[in-house]
């Protein structure tokens, strides 16, 4: 009986992959490191290799597997299969699909990696309760998901739902994406870092510049760590942090009234602390006030899994 | 046989209403004024009157009436039918189905106004070839419609759906809502006459103004008019609107990745001539460029028909 599928998540580092039951449940997993030196077709065919030995060694074959879902960091097109680029992976027109497909001889399909962690999210985690849900990842960049009526919501080509490519300062920061001031640039890791030294290089006596000296780095948990201990730069940067972020959160909130955003991703870590002080910003400033319902911020529960299991649930 | 419904679309100073049959073709018509002085009871006990007549003048009868869809300006609920509040109306907790079931003994549905003139064009409108599907209404403020898979998409309560409503500038201009930097705020009618106006003070001898003083009064068309005859200032407001109205379409399109965008309202009226400055402003800031599909950017073709024909549409 077809019970399982293969989860694989592609990161810009490595390659996270596991069997998954149609519970959600994480059965065995394997991983390998992604070389930047390496062409695209050389990773897909190391990734295939492993693949092979890991059905083998496991048993798994085209009786008791349903097929192999992928969640991929970039432009994909979900129809063809075709990774069209992945900027942190420099890939492009990548026929992923098929190359795996031909390898195992097993259906494959493909989502971005964004998509794929809001479907595990909404189908197996914290979202399980809501049938309008969107998921917003802070890391490195800031992805985005849409549940709508229980279904991920992709758009034309599965190239949509891209939430944190939405301008919310005309002109403002240069993006990643080309245009300036996207919720990205001021509510990603990378930007609150990029806040957290300029602050750290304005006022180097300060409590948020000897965390960071203690630390030996600038990461996006200092302004955090600071403020909680009362700093008031760590203050500045963490109230000017959720302004933005609570800014992109509203325009979401105006345009799908959802009943929960969840929020993954590093910053996310912060938890309660971050997610009143959202909360609290967002609710004085409802389209419609009073007469508004209001939108849960909760944080995802599943962790790195969330992209594995959304991705095996493609055949669920 | 019941083969037709009721639609109506409450405005801001009228209220109109029509008989519509299952092709989405206007039979029989009716309105009224709306006297700002009287109480909104007064005001829907003024309708019940006008629809009773309406319905005895055409032997409108349970039999062959499938209900009276109505489209409200304002925050409404759909499940209660109860109008949560509405700014231009001074309405607030009126609960308008309750009162116009009663009256008529007919079912009634309600929603929000652009939500209906949205279903409007994507039944029976130039919408008809899409399934997923945006609605900007360009006029004193800026309404949205969302179409997800040939369905209207309300969000939670029938409260989502506000397109105008994502700020794009923080701190940037006092939008109606209470947030400042709102789309609404740079791509309605009243912002662009606002913009028209600070224009012609400081260039009272430039075409911007001559056109202006000629036609006694500051309308949305005067920049457009100026522009088109090759005047510095005229091109300068255009140029601007089609870069703000841009940057939220471009939003929308990151969000959605919708096939198109049907642009109403008073500034839709300029047509092709606006329509490809914003697709070319958009085509260059795609995310994803090239790899990412484009979005087409058309016209609403029912008029002013279209909230009628969309809110009978409810029943269908």
């Amino acid at each position: 009986m077809k019970n399982i599928a293969i989860g694989i998540d592609i990161g810009g580092t490595s390659i996270k992959g596991a069997s998954i039951n149609k519970k959600g449940e994480v059965l065995k997993t394997f991983s390998m490191p992604i070389n930047h030196k390496r062409s695209q077709e050389e990773t897909i065919f190391n990734l295939n290799q492993i693949l092979l030995k890991f059905l083998k060694d496991n048993d798994y074959k085209k009786d008791n597997v349903l097929g192999i879902g992928i969640g991929i960091p970039g432009v994909v097109d979900v129809k063809t299969g075709i990774v069209s680029y992945s900027n942190n992976l420099c890939w492009k027109n990548l026929h992923i699909q098929k190359m795996i497909e031909e390898a195992t001889d097993l259906p494959v399909r493909i989502t971005n990696d964004a998509n794929a962690a809001t479907l595990g999210e909404a189908k197996f985690g914290v979202g399980k309760k809501y049938k309008n849900l969107l998921m917003l990842t802070l890391g490195t960049g800031v992805g985005g998901g849409i549940i709508i009526d229980g279904k991920i919501y992709e758009g034309n080509l599965g190239k949509g739902a891209e939430l944190g490519h939405q301008v919310i300062v005309v002109d403002g920061e240069e993006c990643t994406c080309g245009r300036k001031g996207c919720l990205e640039a001021y509510a990603s890791a990378t930007a609150l870092i990029r806040d957290t030294k300029h602050m750290i290089k304005d006022h180097q006596d300060s409590l948020l510049s000897e965390i960071a000296n203690s630390k030996g780095k600038v990461d996006a948990s200092i302004a955090f760590l600071a403020a909680k201990q009362g700093d008031k730069y760590g203050n500045i940067l963490v109230n000017n942090y959720v302004k933005y972020l609570g800014e992109g959160l509203l325009n979401l909130f105006n345009i799908f009234r959802p009943e929960a955003v969840v929020l993954s991703g590093g910053i996310a870590n912060e938890g309660e602390y971050l997610n009143s002080k959202l909360f609290e910003y967002c609710k004085q400033r409802y389209y419609g006030f009073r007469t508004t319902p209001s939108v849960k911020i909760i944080n995802a529960i599943l962790g790195y899994d969330a992209g594995k299991i959304g991705a095996a649930s493609l055949f669920f």
